[in-house]
């Protein structure tokens, strides 16, 4: 197999996907390639009308084929609310949980130190600007519980310190659903400790 | 996130490939989508020159942009040897390792009574066709070491008696090279130790 062959041009991309190594990329082309007639142009087609199609919500920065978003012009979503958010994944996670209906705001990101983000690197003026103009009433930090994402709450309680009306919350910690108590970090058990509830 | 959705269909495309399970799938989309300019027309047109390029070679069943493939048609290597493999991942490992400059015959798989594979599922006559037609003097078979493998292999051996000039060998059993020997199972261990060479 020479190197300008479009198999390897093909493998070449797939493993530069994420979680992809030399030898799934290598499983996945000829798994592709062997099933010619179906998934080759089903997910070559896929790719170009997303392409063609999708486009950043100008409001909450989610991914969708209209701008602003299905969320953001939906009726049925409560708007009072803003769940803040490093990415779209973390979207995508709270919406299979169907726990929240409220809007969204992702940052793009969080503050890092190593990898250099900055509060200019995150779309924090604009979530600023959000609760400014719209009627807003909670904003719900739901952020990692890293060292990185809680200074990114942090930051982001500061800068809006100056809307006193606004209740801004925060994820509950402690024990997962289904988590064993001897298989948990010390740092989680102390919390959930601290944050015991009366039955 | 609806299910109709050009985002959700990609997933449940690339979801659908060996070795990526939902949240691999979920991770790649996002990558791809928000890499936008880059990796996503660049996957979608090698998948489309791969569909409109790539054919199966009719003399070994290897894939390539040519038929006969790069391999059977050069005239660098040796036409004497033909290494009988399951399938293509098994001719690009022995090509990386570029120990072997013979032919090779791709059977398209191995005898399963699990799977229901038969002698008519593998291409073991067009083996045999080619054996009568040209001159070969040795037959390599480069089956797993595994019973279906083995039998695949002795079935083959059956088939090839006729030709009695044509010498059939096998790859040789024993520890991997790097491998740890209380890591290594009991059957590699005896095969290793009959198999024993002088020093």
């Amino acid at each position: 197999m020479q190197n300008n062959n479009p198999i390897s041009q093909l493998i070449k991309i797939l493993n530069a996907l994420p979680g992809i190594g030399g030898r799934s990329a290598r499983r996945i082309a000829l798994h592709l390639i062997t099933n010619n007639n179906t998934g080759l142009l089903q997910l070559s087609d896929s790719l170009k009308n997303i392409h063609e199609n999708i486009k950043k919500c100008e409001i909450c920065n989610n991914i969708d084929t209209i701008s602003p978003c299905t969320i953001c012009s939906s009726e049925k979503r409560d708007k009072k609310t803003i769940c803040v958010i490093a990415d779209v994944m973390d979207l995508w996670a709270i919406e299979r949980s169907s726990s929240y209906k409220g809007l969204y705001h992702i940052l793009g990101g969080i503050l890092s130190a190593i990898d250099g983000v900055g509060p200019d690197d995150l779309s924090i003026d604009r979530l600023v600007n959000r609760i400014k103009s719209e009627e807003v009433t909670e904003v719900i930090l739901a952020l990692s519980a890293t060292v990185d994402g809680q200074s990114t709450a942090h930051y982001i309680t500061d800068k809006l310190s100056e809307f006193k009306e606004l209740k801004i919350t925060r994820l509950a910690h402690g024990m997962p659903i289904g988590g064993e108590l001897d298989y948990l970090d010390d740092g989680t058990i102390i919390t959930a400790f601290k944050s015991r509830l009366s039955i």
